[in-house]
């Protein structure tokens, strides 16, 4: 911590302040400059030293300096975090690029089918289906609850594609963690504590979107509150912030990826039909996402977006996502990566 | 709704698109422009309807003309909603000014006791405290819980101010409310829909505050998912959202006061604490959120900042709540409101 | 300047970062911290320093602490800055609020002159008038120029208003300086610096709007390239920022208001006309600008807002103006102020 | 345009606003909703307009329906533009990526010649460096003038690129004309009206660089300024936009690739320097730029970044530059583009 003196500040001012810094149990460090004294803080811990320090006479800003993520940090773990499901060739943040496909919602049992077949051919690796949908109002369509759950374990079953799906709420939260293999945690919960600490108590793997106006840093304390319950199988998940541009639903923030990879060893996804909320956008970006170094991508495909219950105009088809499939496949080895089920030509060639 | 054409759109295109909207029920009513064909939508209701649309080919746009929110229309109730607390002079919505003032978390009964005191004797109506607290990291101060809500019950009882705290999830939302008498939902929390619904099915006043990146339609949809659920008594706050803006914690968006008065007939407080996150903004915005014409305040106040346990820099002195209400005490009779308790004359004149 | 090390740091890169500041010519003052080290600069100035140490092995963050403006700082000029005009009684800074009121454009002398008359009738001290107007599109009205400016120099002979117009660039500026009591520069043009500059060379004040997404720093860093050049004659003025909000045009940011108060000398103005774009925002923003303590205020009166050649929604009406004179003439002793010209209280009773 | 309703207007209030419409000269085609009417205009033109309507009784809302861009859009002119350089197999727009390299500013001959070397050697096309530089501070370097244009040309000469340079203002914009093959108007510029009109009349091709806050159409409108001069040469370049988020210098917006390519005609490159000011995140955005379709990109590259006199944190080195042309010349192939001039293996393979 860093506490910036006024450049009126009187001698004795800067004396008061490293007195109470002392008093704290910290030392400090005055640091008289051209124009203004600093104080540097060593030994201190937490943010709520902070007030402290503001308040006293003579004092401009008070700067922090160490970060308070700590789990998710790479400090305290240099090497990537690969979380890998048994029986199953599936890995999210390795060398193998994690796709994640499938509706909004999960709508009939012959609607999830279909979408899941497609999107098996093309080479996913886990099915996403809405069960219990965050909605902004009130009317409009909620989910169908356990009975997707159970269709989504079906496909598991099936297709052998790993099932991801979101819990809203602590109450079906256990009853989402017992049928699914990622339990995603949506942008709206990001800051919603008593479901992350709830599902930091699980050992199944997280996956935490990050919330609309959330900084890198409130993103990664999102996943340091499922750390530090001892769940370390945490998958974080960029879908775009909200910004004043009015081209996209939202703007899809990219460069979060090198940023986290600079800071964390958690994997990051993906997810460009929320990030744009357009069809026609989707493909460049999960293109675009790929070469910025993700480790995965979350997309939406639907057989008959036109009649989707949500999300109709973000949803690609089923040949668009093979397509997407081929061209991500092109990709990868330029960033050290592979598509581990192999681009599938007949599909990519069309 | 209204469907926009590209101006390439032959007859045929805008042919099937008016074909599609009379299939699902509603009455097209195509406007040929200058450069485009626009076609209008008559007997819609769902935003659902919307994705069917934007797949067609020739459209490039759908516009959306109804408002999603119904209950907290004015469309609805023209007349402003006050909300009364039986046994007291206090109430939301009315000529009478609301303040609501307290320190962020319930510290210590000592502590609540000496603060409730002060802004009691100010002219404050409603006492605020955390006893749950949302914090962005897991190590930080997380309130003290139920203890905190039987010391607020006590100074309900000693001061007469009524209680307004903070139901974090639906497991303490039922203790909070035995002990409560407005339920505070925090803008974290603004999109929580499990909590709003379940805080719809009580019957004590919800006081919902804005998610830092929430549009005035989210706001008031978050709103609507308590009305829906039968609880009509619904206060909204103003806290600050999230910009680029560097000079303040969040940019306080007072413009929302005079945008909520034209669409709803909800009461809204400010909160400027939060609103600014800086002590010395405090008095300025809550003489400003009342000259804008909200319907009242939210503030935080310690009586030893420098040693809260969380938001001592945006704490405000009991010294300074008792200016504050005599400022806000003077501009109140010209946007035709009144602080109900009067002003203390000797201790604004400290 | 303070140099964050890489918790994994080694002595070596840390003694490298020393070396390297002092190679500089700057003093190095490593701290050791729990986690990480940081590196205290002094004797530092430019913001040119900073690329140099980020580079370097081991660096995780340099952080600045100086502020990079100067002459706009209350650390170089504690009192405030007050504009007087010669010859009136009308000023910018002080106890008096400086009202500026006009049309968005000049649209004829008889439009110019009617709405004139009223606001000086209200108690304005100054008339506001584009001449010449940026406008988004080139299709659009771009103002009557000169003719404009000869029409406001007969108002300020007939009413004594004081003048307040904008420049839009380098090649009109001499001709507004001519015409004008206070040159206005555009919020578009908040970085345009050449125009800055020369503004800078000119002996009349200077009022400059903040840009759509200007921060505080970068506002008074535009401030400072007027007053480098010798001109001290500096106002600020708020008309909102960009942000994702659309309930109004932008998002009028009041809380820059206490903010400059604490770092700067210059008066500040507010514009709630563009900082809500709505006619029924702009007196409760006004009332919530005096109450904040803005200076003065700048807002757009016409008297036919539904014939206005530009920025009808915006523009309140003649009798509203009025009103506004009156609400804020009461609001204006709260925060030691007062309408220099009184309230006209037959006005203000309509 | 269409005005939307209150759901209390009365039908006396629906009529006089048809009226109102007939009467300025269009058609309105009342189309009567469960919940409101909303008022469909046709042969309305301009923006003006709108004004007008939402002052009557009983209007809620008015929405705008056309583009205000003309001749930026696709619905003007369908194919891609593509700009070509007499000379030279440089090319902005078409198959071919365009490649725009070298350093912020021009601080010497000899950095200025081996940067040139170095990004000519790895396949670029255009030469970029500053001459006259925006800064946000009065007291940094601001450029070397006219002996920076002199060292450009000579580049040009010696190493076959093309040359992308800034022109900050009205007076140095024909000087900059008469030396460049691209003049750049910068992000502080995007609505320097003067300055787009300007070099709209000159018939050397304009790059506009979309402002900090700059929405789709506004960024298309400052393109239309050049444009409605006659001159139809323009290059638009996204270089990051502000918003809450920072961990980034900006916030590269690449969803704007597939939106500007979906309405407009003109080539888009990117700047991922701008757009992250991170060098470490240079390379991930460049790559994921192509990847999402852009027309090139325009990187800063620096031999001695830690010596930069301007944006050195930002600039990648040589070896980088190398690398960065082997990614993207491996990605293109994926977007049908390719690097005309190959790709270096000896280099990439470094």
């Amino acid at each position: 911590m860093l506490v910036v003196m006024k450049a009126q500040a009187t001698p004795e001012e800067i004396q008061a302040v490293c007195a109470h810094i002392e008093q704290l149990g910290y030392r400090a460090h005055p640091l008289p400059g051209a124009q203004r004294t600093a104080i540097g803080i060593t030994g201190n811990q937490a943010e709520a030293d902070r007030g402290n320090l503001e308040s006293l006479p003579g004092v401009a800003e008070v700067i922090r300096v160490s970060k308070a993520y700590k789990l998710a940090s790479r400090d305290v773990k240099e090497e990537d975090t690969v979380i890998r499901f048994a029986g199953s060739d599936a890995a999210i943040g390795g060398r193998d690029l994690a796709v994640v496909a499938g509706p909004c919602s999960i709508e009939s049992r012959e609607q999830a089918f279909a979408i899941a077949e497609e999107v098996a051919a093309a080479g996913a690796q886990f099915f996403r289906g809405g069960a219990y949908k965050p909605r902004t109002s009130p009317y409009a369509f909620q989910g169908l609850g356990l009975d997707a759950l159970k269709i989504m374990a079906e496909i598991r079953e099936k297709y052998g594609l790993r099932i991801v799906t979101e819990a809203l709420d602590t109450e079906t939260l256990d009853l989402v963690a017992e049928w699914a293999d990622v339990i995603q945690i949506g942008a709206r919960n990001m800051q919603n504590y008593s479901l992350l600490k709830k599902a930091g108590r699980l050992r199944k793997p997280v996956l935490v979107k990050r919330g609309l106006s959330a900084t890198l840093e409130e993103f990664l304390m999102a996943a340091e509150y499922v750390l530090s319950e001892g769940n370390y199988e945490v998958i974080l998940c960029e879908r775009g912030v909200r910004t004043f541009a009015d081209h996209a639903r939202n703007t899809l923030d990219l460069s979060i990826v090198p940023a986290i990879k600079r800071v964390s060893h958690l994997p990051i996804l993906i997810d460009p039909s929320h990030g744009t909320g357009r069809r026609d956008s989707v493909l460049p970006m999960a293109r675009a996402a790929v070469a910025a170094g993700a480790d995965g991508l979350m997309v939406e495909v639907h057989n008959h977006p036109e009649a989707a219950l949500s999300d109709g105009p973000q949803s690609i088809l089923p040949s668009q996502f093979h397509e997407m499939m081929g061209e991500i496949g092109q990709i990868a080895p330029v960033v050290l990566r592979r598509l581990p089920r192999g681009i599938r030509v007949e599909a990519a060639a069309g």
